[in-house]
């Protein structure tokens, strides 16, 4: 940490300061500038909240950390990238790029079948489908709970492709994991941080979605949570984030892909679909999410999305899936990559 | 709803929109504009999402709601304020501003207790402690749990302030609502929509706070959530959003109140704490949000801010509050209500 | 300067950089922490921005400043409050806290005169009006120019209230200044930078108001150019920041006025008619600002808003603005001000 | 334009905004709902902002326009792609994608040869320098002016590479003319509307950075007001938007590339460079902008980032920028394009 002292702080200020710096158990070093003090508390900052409160003390300015806050997320501890493995030869993080494909919602064993032939058809490598569904209306569509999960696995049984589905509850931690293959936490659970060390307790790999106003470093610690309780498995899905432009439903951040790779060893995936929030841009941002160097891909694909019962609007037909996977191939090819 | 039709769309798909619309039981009714045609769908909209996805028909550019997505929530049903009263004598939406005051966590018996002492003197109506405290770090304290709601309750019983507190998740609901006289939903959770339906089954009051980055119409939606379950003593709380200023914690958006007069009956209480992150601009805000017209304040205030084991930076020392509530007394006045 | 090495710095990279720190001027002053080092660079890093370049220098992790960028604008060399006097017994900063009223634009001799003579009557202690005008469309009304000086002229020689109105750009700054008592720089022109310079070469006071995504610091920057100029009568003007929130035009940030009185001596007046974009919102947040310490108001007054030819929805009526200044008397009172 | 009035309007206010309507030239045409009426106003709204006002009127809840407020930008009535060329062979809007590199600032004649010597051996099809800066402090280096246009033609004749340069304030806009074969107006002069106005009285291209908080709608509108001068030529420019996210320094919106697509006709270029701030993160967002299909792109190069006089740190070297080129080709054959 850096304690910056207020100009015109007392000779006593400072050495109280560093007192107390002291006393906490870190060394102290001050530098004296032309017009104020500069203090170094010298010593492992993590988890300290400690230190941040010498804030409050008389004649301080401000307190600046500079060790990262995330001790097993970030590379400093661990520089080569983790390969999470959701099911035999489907893993992110490698020179393979899975792509996560199928409804918003489950809605009947009918729809998530046909959707799982169909996109296992056009390439993809996992199935997707909300049991639980986080709906803003509480008159919406809440989701078919267990049943959506046996409507899921069923679909699994047929087309042989792992599942993600979505827990919004740490009671229903142990019975989601039951049916998926990868537990998803959504944008609105990102810190939720209890339901985060309940899947930390779980084995299962999870998919943890960045919240809609969270900036990186909050991202990042709240992988930290899952793995702190022994889950290392965790990947992370960028899906937009909200900004004042409304010509999209999210701002989706692709910069963030460059941001993580220095970071973080772990992989990270991009959902186009809530990050745009309309059909029309998933192709457009799947292909530039595989040139940044995403390490997945998660897309809302719907048989019939004008009928579909969320999320119709940000959903592809199969076909628009399989003439998106052609061109996802080429440029993942240019990149040195293959889905 | 309007259904804007494309420029050029086939007069067939005109007819497909109309007959679809009366299929959802809706009348139709089209305008013939120069350059398009635009469908007036007849009838109550609130909860229909399936009118919303006609925006994935043929020859169909948008769809825009006319009606308010909340009920229960919204002023267009329910037109006089709602008084919230949370013990005998403390009312939130009258002409009386209750403030809430206390520790950011409860740390210690004889911390709760001191400080309950001191805030009860100064005028505060309410204390608050948390005893379950979310934290972005999985390193940094948690809270005293069941501990804590006991700490508090003993300050209530000494202090006879009814005392508000946080829960996190649903399967303490009935825990926290048995020590609690006020629930409080965190930023975090304006969207767990599980622990909302949870809080709503309760008839305890609840402080709902705004999510870090949510609409007005989405927190009246979360709202609605839990009047759905029969619950209809909800507050809400402002407490800063999240915007590129760095120079506050968050930027406290004092102009909902007005928004929230308008749109809504429930009270709306201001935390001028976590709303700013800075200990030196809570009275401002404070004496700002009664001008304004808010029903209520939550401070948070520790007998020893530097010592803190959290959110000390923002946090009010007894003499601090003190002070703050005789201005406050003043500005009330001014206009025309009381602390 | 404090320059953070990256983790494993090589030795011989931290002495090129002590080297470097030393070449510019500076006294470099290391602290070998367990995993890192840091180096203080000491003497006066305002306005060197060579220094900052040293991010590119290999090994470095990144480089903090520890001084504000701005020294005229900035307390730390000039402590007490400016009071910038616009016309005769008409001052900002002081005690009394000065309102300026009247419409979006000039339409016409009538409609200016009138609302001066009714903005008078209810006690405002300025008049305001554009003659050039921003607007988003280059089909709306962009303002009758110097016709709308010289009305702004003949109003202010009825009512004898001083004028504020806008300049856009450098070429017409004479012109603006030989007819405004007080020369307003708008928030699109906020990092207009050679504007800031030519208002900074004359000596009439300046009205800077916020650009719609600019932080304190830049806000305080663009003040420094004017103040760099010689001309050091800046007020700064509050108007709404741009977020995600649209149920007001934009969000009004008045934990501003509390940041300001901390880091700067200049005064701050509120504009609630564009920070809120709602003529209903106006009342409750002129009162708010005037708790919080705001050194005047700007407000939207036309004798006949729904006839305005811009920004009609946030304009109140003269009744209503007469209401607004009785409860603003109250409110300042309540304060220890008056308007 | 859809009026919506509100619940339990009166039947006078209703006929009294239909009398309006057709008073302002307009069709009236009322839908009588449950709850209450819509009154769509039929004929051509576009520029119309008397009946925006009619939100003032008694009775009146809002007031939704249907047609797009930019006629020239948009698609609407152009619909094929336009093609800026802005040199013999250097064309936006085709298949083939130019390649703007160059410094931040040109610093001297030997500093901008070199570069547009090194550029020009990697691919770039132009070259980018600016004589005159924004820079957020006064204090910082502002550029060389019309010394730096000099070396900016030297550069040009000993390259051949046509040169991008910015223009800021109106009186300046011939002589940079007559230098540039692309004249930039910078992101914080995108609604500098006389500005707009003066390159657009110029035949020369135009390439508009979007602001930095600015929406598509109000950047379209500020091509349009290019266009309504009778300049056509103008190229958009993404830049990334401010957020509250800050590992980056600004957040690069590449879905505004798909947005684009949609509603303009202009093509489309992405500078990566400022849009992260990083040059680490340069060639990654600049491989998506290719992939989501932008018509061109704007990098900074310097020979020596970490002496550069501004921007070092988002500068690539040469050797990167060569590297970043070879990559570039290959994603844009991957997508049918070529650089």
């Amino acid at each position: 940490m850096i304690i910056v002292m207020q100009q015109g702080a007392a000779r006593r200020e400072i050495e109280e300061v560093m007192l107390e710096i002291e006393r906490l158990g870190y060394k102290s070093h001050p530098i004296h500038g032309v017009e104020r003090t500069v203090i170094g508390a010298i010593g492992d900052e993590r988890g300290k909240m400690r230190l941040q409160m010498l804030e409050m003390a008389p004649g301080v300015e401000r307190v600046i950390p500079i060790l990262k806050p995330y001790k097993l997320a970030g590379k400093e501890l661990h520089k080569e990238k983790t390969l999470v493995e959701v099911a035999p030869g489907v893993v992110f993080g490698g020179a393979r790029i899975p792509v996560i494909a199928g409804p918003c919602s489950v809605e009947s064993f009918e729809q998530i079948c046909a959707t799982a032939a169909a996109v296992k058809a056009a390439g993809a490598a996992m199935l997707r489908g909300g049991a639980y569904k986080p709906r803003t209306s509480p008159y919406a569509f809440q989701g078919h709970a267990e049943e959506g999960l046996k409507m899921l696995a069923a679909a699994r049984a047929q087309s042989s492709l792992p599942v993600d589905t979505e827990v919004m509850k740490e009671s229903l931690v142990d019975l989601v994991a039951s049916y998926a293959d990868l537990i998803q936490i959504g944008t609105r659970n990102m810190q939720n941080f209890d339901l985060l060390k309940a899947v930390g307790q779980t084995r299962k790999p999870v998919l943890l979605k960045r919240g809609l106003a969270n900036t990186v470093a909050e991202w990042l610690m709240s992988a930290e949570y899952i793995m702190a309780q022994g889950n290392l498995n965790v990947i992370l899905c960028e899906r937009g984030i909200r900004t004042f432009e409304t010509a999209t439903r999210n701002t989706l951040d692709l910069s963030v892909i460059s941001v993580l790779k220095r970071e973080t060893h772990l992989p990270v995936v991009v959902d186009p679909s809530h990050g745009t929030g309309h059909w029309e841009y998933v192709e457009d941002m799947s292909l530039a999410a595989i040139a940044a160097g995403a390490d997945g891909l998660i897309i809302e694909v719907h048989p019939n999305p004008h009928e579909a019962w969320s999320d119709g609007s940000q959903s592809l037909k199969p076909e628009g899936f399989a003439a998106l996977m052609t061109k996802a191939r080429a440029v993942a090819a240019a990149v040195g990559r293959e889905l």
